[in-house]
């Protein structure tokens, strides 16, 4: 603890560019690296899981995510289920390079109203192609549309925020009880961003199959901006780790998934925030760089548009490659944007581990 | 406590972009937060005070920001109570590009005397306008001017200087004791820039209705250059709501805002200010920004013009929106800059505080 | 240690620029220092070895090298040992100057095999010229060109990868064992890369005459970005030199070589890493900007091509002097790339140190 | 203490860059603040020293520096003494924009031997305008021509290397026994650097009537970068004011002057010198802006033309002011470059101190 002044004693807190890991005297032959995990039922061949962000996600991305063998999230409150074709919006906005103005249509286009009709059929779109999917809703309409969620065999439910807190107190009557109406769905759900022990503790509690740490998106650095609240990422998930155990003990045996999100740019990231206690990670921006994500060469996230509060930058990127070839290499780049799942597999192997599991206690070290 | 060398142990001090907010396990209602404060007999919307710049503040929009629910401040020693109309002072140093030309052109602008009568005349056609306002002084003319002040019907006298301490002692004889002083006056009184505990301690017990914490204006980093000087905000605020609470105590509960002035250049850090602390948070920089600023696109505090020692820059500023827009939103632009208020309010919901003096003990980290 | 989360408690690791030497209260006659060191049987007259990269060493320029004095490795594993004559794949190299169609185009021209018959001819070619030499093998090509090395009258077997472990386990049954290995040979190997006090020891149990501490060449922040890992130089061959007294102690009285690898970009680096307690240095960016160098004005390392996880970076480079000029002076840059053995000695001259050993004693500071 | 590895434990140091001064509660009148200071018999106007480099004094600006209140030290191993007439030499100089051309150029010019015979024509130039003023000479020319500054009457002899050591061992017989030395000279003696408490403890005891603290002129990244020393100023300052309270002890009242020298590059840095218990400080870089500058708008040392090792860059800089401004204002700049002395005059009575004496124990912080 540190006194800040007389009046604050605080803690430090640890970002994942922070932190590195520590190669061990012992190494691992790459092919024994098994990089498959387990969440709730389903099995998937690698902990990454694309973040439902209209710049990243389709349905057609969702599918190929899926037959790539990870798991690809749908934002159902996104283009997607506004517009009966939302291929002439984003080119549209794909045609905007001012900021500015950027913002002001996005504000405009997002506020036509989401289609139930349209959620159940994208869904059963990326349903046949018979890959495992998800589907997200924010807290304020996740009670309206869950229900098409939970009809469309989805694997899971993603229910997402900037910020959810485990609490939420309102003197009106309507705030949504996490745990009440998680119990009442057909489907497990991944619900997030939290950034601390307690609130991840209580999201577990909530019955939640796996958890998001972090604020998602591009949110980072305008949240600090904007609102004046930041959790660096290594000790968001380090936290997080220690409330899964610690539940994991109440519980009497339920592993909660515990999923990073948020702040991860690339190979690099991903394996420390598995070293950092994190059983997959959530990310956005890599993805954003495929030739066919839908973002046309630009990335955001619900923050960048909303109606009073711009809270978000829309990013500008550079195409890359396909998104097989940014998943599974081969990369002809050295920066940790190409061959994410074999950056990772290579990380496990030259540390000396062979699975996830035992490569959250990998060592690390503040450089 | 660290040790330089052999002959220096010293304390470290932290700076608002030092710390964050964490959010807590709770969440608030956006409807439930309430930011209204009072100071002294005065209650005010929300805890934002218009910085007495001539950049910021003219008789208008110490107006509009009273009419908007927060209170402006009037300069009694710039351009408007040196000149009949100083419109065309405002647009010749608004033509001038060269920061050296500048710095000459405003000395010599500003060597033209104050004149009484021109405080009386802008002091009373903000009266008119029957909002909240304050007129400024420095230690230098307070003795001669206050009488207007007091006269004029404001709401609070300011007087600020870059830093005003609790003791000035001169061989010559006409120091201003600041606790003898603030009591002949019929007018509650907000005095700074005090940058510790002690300074505060003092300034609270010679009668202050407020203090103001931090060197104000632009001079942070031309203070540090030119004289050595610095505390960063985060300790000095810290420290300056601890002699707050130990005021209350020994006076048997005379409650003195701490108002945090400087360094705070958009929303998030308005939040981290008050989670440092702070009542209120004077800020100068981004109302600079309105299209209704007197600066015209510059800003500038009387550092900048001081006759012998320079020590404050002039800076160039986009003008950004109306004042309303910069003060209550909507934003498109996702850096702090807009919707200053609305971006409090959210961030006291989402940490789950429903008004300022519960927000003071927010939990912060080191980032 | 530092609490990075509940989860995590973690070292904190310095680089070669967190640290600096402090003169003592003597000095030392420039006259008087003496760099000789001697590593196996071989003494040599500066503690300077150049890197097995491609960019760096050519068989002319290990020549070159070890009539200055000091030790030239070639790489094994480059072209000279795939083509006949190389010049005109270096040509083209140096003629792309796209990052992407160069990391390509070298993906291509490493894909051509190794040949036994050019590993003799090259190694033969610099024995002839009667100076030290080494030639550098990865632990994947080693069991089988090794014996070439050994009968070519090297004075050392160079085994290097990007991060090299004690112990390497497999579940295919073909994993070298490196002491095993080490003992059959009738050649001095000097070992490496390894970054960790066990992975050190083990090293030098296995049998090494000196092992490379560091991930060595260009791939420091690409192995960050990609990998996630990274060893801070100061601390890892910190870490190397304390395994170094123990090995020596248990051993009773054998001294294996200390040899930093990697992160060193001038003199005042190498004069950092010996009084980290680094016997040697190796290394390749400061003799890539040598007019002799077959880079040709680019600097790379095997990571840059590599066929499926790109992870390191070609830099471009300016040609700065000749060999010699940047290792004996005089220089005309004042920026540690020229004359590092002359700044080297007035290191320890103006530090009070006369030779290497007394010198890794010297007092360091944190900056 | 910090650990960065097993095998060692260092120390931290601080710049003055990483220290600010805080304010007390007390402010005093600026009228009230005297700046004069005593160095052995003599009594200068204000702690600041004008440093024996090529690019700042000439003859002439020796004087004006004297005139001015202040003290200037000539370069008795510069052009003005390798050159009837240097005037030619210094616009050639002028004239060399690239950096390596420049370079050799000096090498060159500065070949030109040093003749006794223009020492004492220019030290007696000086004498004639009756101010004070002091000759600099290196170890390895100041037995050769201190006779020649001894009956000159200047007020001090000034030795000075990038480095001087309290002990200098050497196994030629001529080392310079800096105690003996200085007691047969009949004239104070100002000598360094020294950058730790132990050397300038030596250097007290050898007699000096001051010391210099740091490496001085612009050596200070190159020699980070060429040597790997470095010590940063706060430190350095601080153990060498700690080693003039235990001289002064065990001298039994001898107080010897801590001169800080380096690193300051403006008002602000001089004031925290002070701060840190230096005397007074010795700066080259702000004044070589002045328009009377020999340097023409280049600011060097010797470190810059060594003939083998350079270790100094070559500064371009931009012709400010007059000498007297930048000492003595006013300002129309606020980055601490002008009125030098008005500022320190004004952070001392902003901090509540009236002497420099006690401004030396004026509070710090880290920021």
């Amino acid at each position: 603890m540190y006194d800040i002044g007389r009046a604050n004693l605080v803690a430090k807190a640890y970002d994942l560019e922070d932190v590195a890991i520590v190669p061990t005297k012992r190494a691992r032959d790459i092919d024994d690296v098994d990089l498959t995990w387990k969440i709730d039922a389903v099995s998937l061949d690698y902990p990454l899981i694309a973040a439902p962000m209209d710049s990243v996600m389709s349905p057609a991305t969702v599918i190929t995510m899926g037959q790539l063998g990870g798991l690809g999230v749908l934002n159902l409150e996104g283009l997607w289920t506004r517009y009966e074709d939302p291929t002439s919006v984003f080119a549209k906005l794909a045609g905007i390079t001012d900021p500015i103005e950027a913002v002001k249509t996005m504000q405009k286009v997002y506020a036509e109203p989401i289609k139930a009709e349209l959620i159940d059929r994208r869904l059963s779109e990326i349903r046949e192609a018979g890959v495992h999917f998800a589907g997200a809703l924010s807290p304020k309409t996740v009670r309206e549309y869950a229900p098409h969620v939970v009809k469309s065999g989805a694997d899971f439910l993603v229910i997402t925020g900037t910020s959810v807190s485990a609490q939420y107190v309102s003197s009106a009557d309507d705030a949504l009880d996490m745990k009440e109406f998680i119990h009442t769905l057909d489907i497990p759900v991944i619900v997030g961003g939290c950034v601390n022990y307690h609130t991840a503790l209580h999201l577990m509690r909530a019955g939640a199959a796996g958890i998001l740490v972090g604020f998602g998106g591009c949110a980072r650095k305008a949240t600090r901006d904007v609102l004046g609240i930041e959790v660096p990422m290594a000790t968001a998930i380090s936290d997080a780790a220690a409330a899964r155990g610690d539940y994991l003990d109440e519980s009497g045996g339920r592993y909660v998934a515990v999923i990073a999100d948020g702040g991860i740019s690339g190979s690099g990231d991903i394996a420390k925030a598995l070293a950092c206690g994190a059983d997959a990670a959530m990310v956005g921006l890599p993805l954003a760089r495929a030739s066919e994500a839908p973002g046309l060469g630009y990335h955001w996230g619900p923050e960048v548009w909303h109606p009073t509060l711009v809270r978000g930058l829309r990013e500008q990127l550079t195409t890359l490659a396909s998104l097989e070839e940014i998943l599974l290499g081969p990369s002809f780049v050295a920066d940790g944007s190409m061959n994410l799942i074999g950056a990772l597999r290579r990380t496990l192997a030259s540390t000396g581990y062979t699975n996830v599991k035992s490569f959250q206690k990998a060592e690390l070290i503040l450089v």
